[in-house]
This record gives C-alpha cells, structure tokens and sequence, in this order.
C-alpha cells in the first residue's frame, strides 16, 4: 500500500477550507461570512473572568453534559423562536460542525444515506464521507428552491435516515418555508431525521420563520444553530441543536467523553449574558445585507433573495477573474457554489463601500 | 424503524464515561486520572490575559493550522523526548480522543482493522465503533505487558491499519520496551500506522523511555499526548500527536475545519508558557505513586508495576464491594479492567491517605 494509509476515498483530497489571507494580503475579508463587529471590552472582560474562574479547575474534567449551558442555550432559543424549548432538547458541540458529524454517527454510517438539495454548503458531503454514509443530493430550482413534490418523491425513492436542510441556505442565502420542512418530516418519518441547519437563522428576514417552531409537531426534526455568527463567536467555535430528547440521548451515545472544554463552556456562558448586545448588531448586519443584494440588482446583475448575512450575485461569465480582481484591489469573497456566481459576506457599511468601488471597476474591466 | 433511527450497533448502548458525582457525594475523587493539583493564581492570570486578548478577535475564525501552537508543542517535546520534533510533525485536537478519531477517520473504516491488547482502555473499541472499523483484541499477559511474538503473529494474521498501544497502559499503567514499539512498527509496516498512546507519558520511571525516541526510525508510528494529565490540564481538553508530516497530512483531509477554537488554543499556548511550574508536580505524584504502589503490596494486595499517574491492584474477591465501600467513606476510585482490580489515581498525599485509612477499613470488613 503506498504510505500513509490512507483510506482509498480520501487519497488526493485537499483538506476542506477558503483560504485564510492575512489583512495585508486582504484588508477586507468578506470570504467565510464572519460577523464583522468584535465585541465590546466588556463583553471580552467578562470572557475573562469567566474563563479566569473556570480555569482554577482547570485540573479537572468538564462537566460532559454541560447542563448550564444547555440551559441558557434553551433560553435563548425559548426567546428566539417563540416557542419552548428546554434543556432536555439541547445538545452543543465544537461547532455546528460537530454537531453534524454527531448527527451522521449516529443516524448516518455505512448502509444508510443522508440527503441534501443543491447547490448547498460544501462540507455536507465531508460529514457523510467521513462517516461512510452514502451521499445523495437533489437540485433546487432555478431560484435555489426546494421543490416539494420533488423533493418528497427524492425521499421516498432514497430512504435517507438524515436530511440535510439549511434554511437559510449557504451559499444562496435561500430560507425554507415551514410547509416544506413539514411535507419533509413526515416524508422522512421514524426512518430518519431532517436536519433543519440555521446556522444564519438570526439574520431571517421578518416573516421568514424559524423552524424552532415545528419541534413540537415533528420529533425527528432537529434545529442547528451556531454561535460563529449572529453571535460574532466564530473564534469560539459552539454549535448546537434542539430537538426530541430521545435525540439528544441518540447523540450522546457518539459523542466523545468531555468533548466540550471547560473553557468553552465558560466562554460561551459569558457569550449568552451579554445576547442583547451581541446581537444587537444583527439588524445592522441585515439592512446592510438588503441595501447590498439592491445595489448588486441595481448594477443589473442577479442576486438570490438572501436570509442570511451575505449575498449570492451573478451571473458572470468568468467568476474567478472577477474574484482575482477584487482580490487585487483588496476584497476577498468566496468561490463557491455554481458557476457563474460569487458569494459576498456583509461586512460594516465601509467594507461594503470598498466591495462595491472594487467590483465596479472589475465589472467595467471585464466588459472590454 | 424504532424512533430514534440509531444505528443498530449503537442501540441500547449507554454513554461512556465515569460517574460524575459531585465534591458532596466524594469528596476524595481518585476515579479519573486527573491531577490534584490545581493552576496556580499566576497561571490563572496568564490564562485569563491570554483569553481576553484572542477575545478581542472573537468575531473570527481560528487559525485552521494552529501554526503556533503546534510549534510550542515540537518544541515541548523534543525538550521531553530528547529528539527533535518538528512543528510539520505535530497536529493537535480537542483532547487526545478527538487525535484518535481522527486518525481511525483517516486510516481505520470499513473494510479495515483496528488492533489493540487487553486490558486496555475502554475507548479505543468506542473509536472503532464510531467510524466502523472492525476492532480485535489481542490479550496481554499476567503482568499487563505485550508478548512481542504472540503480537506479531497477530498483526500478519489481522493486517491491521491502525494498532493502538498505550504506553503506560490504562489501567494497568504498563509501559512498553522501545523493542516492543519497534517489532510491531515493523510488522505493520507500510499498510497502517502504530500509535504510541503517551497520555500518561509524562510520569514515566527513570529509564522507561518515550517512544518520540523512535519517530526517526520509523515513518508509520504516531505518538499521541495530552495536556490533560501532566499539565494539569483536563478542562483543556487538549490532545496532539507527533509523527511523519505525511501522517499529519493525512489526519488534515478528515479534520472539521476550524476545530480548534482561538480560545483553546490561546489557554494552551498560555499553559505552554508555565510548563516548569505545571510540570513541577509531576515528580512529587511519581513520588507519590510509588509510594502507593509500595504500600498497597505491603497491605498483600498485587500492584501492577506502573508508570503513569495511577495504581492498578488486585485481587479482590468482591471489587464491587470494596469500590462501594470506599465510596462509603467518601473516597471515589474506578472499577475497570479485569475483574478482582481497582484502579485508584495518584492525588495530594492528603487524599493518598485518606484513601489508605478507608482501604484497610473496607479490606478488613471484607474479610469478616
């Protein structure tokens, strides 16, 4: 066998990630959807201490069910979405990340087949390959839609035991309807779980709902969220889900004992104390998103309704020469989804001043 | 299918994990390996200044690379193992369990074998378990210690991808000759990677070597590590390994991207920069482990030679009873490996004796 050993499927890959430019490479780095507004110096005091406090333990194991901040989280969610949620229904990981891996252990693995639409996030199919799950994806629609009569007959016909939903989709930006997550649960029924990823949930547009509403309707629905975004704690790397306790259970018996740091758990609480400022950047980040997808039409170009904290523009006849373009002139967007289309993070009303300078002058370059 | 869609190997299956119980129920907790010793208030600080400084950049994501860190790490190991290490050769994780999954991500998996020699420790099968490779077990013998032939022939008849070898052996606390290391690197040869498994490589006896000796000898072995135990460090959750850059390589492709936080990483370069003060303990719990070792084999019971932070003794004709007893008298130990044996950490002379008074009381209850 040629060394390392790796396993067959894995031989020639390249490890999954944008490239990480530093700020003189690229002073505006609108690539991976980051929150643009570091926190205050009271949220980082407050880090802290709490991570000062933890860390006189710090001797010690992690609580692994770490049931404080499943509490808090519930709380949060119970106010995010508008209905209960409690601690019994939530499990956090490493990043939404992991919760997905937990997920695909669990319910996933070799002989069973989980199921997305595309164009969707890149990593899905990772999480099954690294988990042996065979790996179907149906199409959306022209405008990044799941259609429903499609989408239930895909079901029926592939018997995924894990549905991948994102809502709002990455890198389209595209929200689900509550109709189509349910037509999908009961499609899917005790054989499986639809995984509903909101991820970007918190920069929903109103009247965009949440599906944390329809846990009490559907117990194989599971709601993912992450504290990278909304809560401008990418560094932090905590995800999470909400679902039936019978799930939560499910995980744990996946789970790495003590996967969840002290310091992470400490971080995170101190994260949640201060939600209200926090997210208080969120509708900032929102109107900027929707002057941004308008200015981006204004230029004539194609932009998919977004729900999200970035915009999905093109159509353009060469991508990677308008993405080296904005590189050249300091801007990094991200590559990704199908050809033709670009994908922008929103950044502070200056960094959206600098994107759009720059793709002007790209654009007009590229029309000689 | 039965809601909720578990894998059928995982159903009925309980978490793994010691029982949690709090400093109320035992106030004496000897069950989990940790070090008694807690940070001091200097570590403490540079701690909570190394946090609140990658705070500042919370909004962002982590160095993928941990470029950093892994440098601290080569050169903490090569100042250990007396051979140098270089950063290429280092990856870490959330604790050594996640650089385990990892590597049975990359080189274990369907169709692939998982070998190692019980007793041993009562994750490895659970790694195997969770990325489907098949697991055997060879057996060691009365002293703990693997017979390098028996275990030779086992790898040719097996063929094994990934052997896992812990160095000391937990419980036994067993440690291998550098012969051993060497035979079965040789048996496997290029068709599968040995790991060393040094979490508890630290508190060795003067002259066990560590197998980071080896690394230069031979390209498929991997030696992993954890800042949980020597630096006093289980709240982390900090595990790495050393070996060929391609083996690091291989372990990139199955990553999850990001999944080390900036604040992880900030704690352990913090840890990393007191590793004289943190380590400084690991000598008087050597002291103390012998001690306990020499102590308990006054008392007729049989010790297994150890050289990590833990006694393994025997027999005892109702385990049960005696681990019972002692938790009576508020001194938690962990009832694992064969039966008739205890394993009992090393904690503050205080806790050692508190620990011996309610052994021989629970020993001579017994033999009424």
């Amino acid at each position: 066998m040629t060394f390392p050993p790796l396993r067959d499927e894995l031989r020639g890959l390249e490890p999954y990630g944008a490239p990480q430019l530093s700020l003189q490479q690229a002073p505006v780095q609108l690539n991976v959807n980051e929150n643009p507004y570091a926190p205050s110096e009271a949220v980082v005091a407050d880090v802290a201490t709490a991570v000062a406090e933890a860390a006189t333990r710090l001797n010690r194991y992690p609580d692994r069910e770490h049931v404080e901040l499943r509490e808090r989280l519930a709380d949060y969610l119970t106010a995010d979405g508008g209905a209960r949620v409690t601690a019994e229904q939530v499990w956090a990981a490493n990043g939404s990340n992991e919760v997905m891996l937990q997920l695909l252990q669990a319910f996933g693995g070799p002989g069973r087949t989980a199921l997305s639409f595309a164009p969707t996030y890149s990593m899905y199919p990772e999480y099954a390959r690294d988990t042996s799950t065979r790996w179907v994806t149906g199409r959306r629609d022209d405008e990044f839609s799941v259609d429903v009569d499609a989408a239930c007959a895909l079901v029926a016909a592939e018997r995924p035991s894990v549905v991948l939903l994102p809502s709002p989709n990455n890198p389209t930006g595209t929200a689900l309807p509550q109709a189509t997550v349910t037509a999908l649960c009961e499609a899917v029924g005790d054989d499986g779980v639809v995984v509903v990823d909101e991820a970007y949930g918190e920069f929903r547009r109103a009247g965009t709902p949440s599906a944390l509403a329809l846990l009490g309707e559907h117990r194989n629905l599971v709601v993912t969220r992450t504290m990278s975004k909304a809560f401008a704690a990418a560094g932090l790397r905590l995800g999470y889900l909400a679902a039936d306790p019978a799930i939560c259970d499910a995980v744990r018996v996946v789970r790495l004992p003590y996967h969840l740091s002290a310091v992470t758990q400490a971080v995170a609480l101190a994260a949640l104390r201060h939600a209200p400022e926090l997210l208080g950047r969120v509708d900032a980040l929102r109107a900027e998103r929707d002057d941004t997808v308008a200015w981006l039409r204004d230029q004539g170009l194609e932009v998919a309704d977004s729900d999200a904290n970035f915009a999905f523009f093109g159509r353009l006849a060469d991508r990677h020469a308008v993405w080296q373009g904005l590189l050249d002139r300091g801007v990094l967007v991200r590559e990704t989804g199908p050809d033709g289309w670009l994908r922008v993070s929103i950044g502070t009303p200056q960094e959206m001043t600098s994107f759009k300078e720059a793709l002007l002058v790209v654009l007009k370059e590229e029309q000689r």
